[in-house]
């Protein structure tokens, strides 16, 4: 069978990553304060609307992830998604060095040890639903408690670089 | 505990919905033709990314729908992801008149009968590869097995409606 559309096999993980890239969606990182430190796990494989009720959202994380550790067995875990204003922050909250992730990171932490970003596009308080298997990944369902948000517009992850929304005409 | 930024609790469906919405993404498409009736199922709950080998991409799906009835039993299924062109298309082929969803739409069938839309950001030719409850809705897996696309700029659901990303500047 000839196909024009769907030309690539997948065998090839470099042209799979390069395909899923331009996919466009919002950044999450879901974050924890435990034994006074922090712990955050940024992802582009997160969705909303997965139920109204219960409320939930999911993230996929990959099973060698060393963060998810940390937050599998959280009370609470707090995820942000990043505004446009943040470009710069997923790659220091992902980077290698976890010790300085947090470093001059306004952030506000709860009672159960759920931590949010200042200024970002959306919140929401949620605890571990659900884990179940999807290939490499862990897929989690997170339960969303409370939320806020909404005001400020987020950044966006397209073509393997962080993106904005381009301004609307008034009509 | 009062807390600044989520402020709001879930049980106010209108309120999720909104919320939601502000979390952007790109759009999805899943669509089949069964006995030469085409059926196909608009999403915005999707995610790329979830598993690498084998490759694997999510939707969630209401179990209401009664579009996913034509769907998990077949074969192969076709999805595409919108691209900024096709802004009219999301609502078309989600209208309530499913006799005319894909009229005037050009799309093409393969022998397995996975429909993929011309002009589409991005295809999967996928099967389905699992399908478990999360709350009111299936978490369904699907996985890829060729893909294509990747040219043109996506169109993105924000704010409960359809947008374009901004021009880069060239640097």
């Amino acid at each position: 069978m000839t196909h024009a559309k769907v030309r690539e096999f997948v065998a090839d993980t470099r042209i799979v990553r390069e395909a899923f890239s331009h996919f466009p969606s919002g950044v999450a990182v879901l974050a924890v304060e435990v034994d006074e430190q922090k712990h955050g796990l940024v992802a582009s494989s997160f969705m909303v609307g997965v139920s109204l009720d219960p409320c939930l959202v999911a993230v996929a994380v990959q099973k060698t992830s060393e963060t998810w550790a940390a937050l599998k067995n959280a009370r609470a875990v707090g995820v942000s998604i990043f505004s446009k204003g943040q470009k710069n922050l997923p790659r220091q909250l992902a980077a290698k060095d976890r010790s300085t992730r947090f470093n001059g990171v306004q952030v506000e932490v709860t009672s159960d040890g759920a931590v949010f970003l200042d200024d970002a596009a959306l919140w929401f308080d949620c605890s571990i639903y659900d884990v179940s298997e999807a290939g490499d990944h862990w897929m989690v369902l997170l339960q969303v408690h409370r939320l806020g948000g909404g005001d400020v517009e987020p950044l966006i992850w397209h073509g393997a670089r962080f993106r904005e929304l381009a301004v609307e005409a008034i009509s």
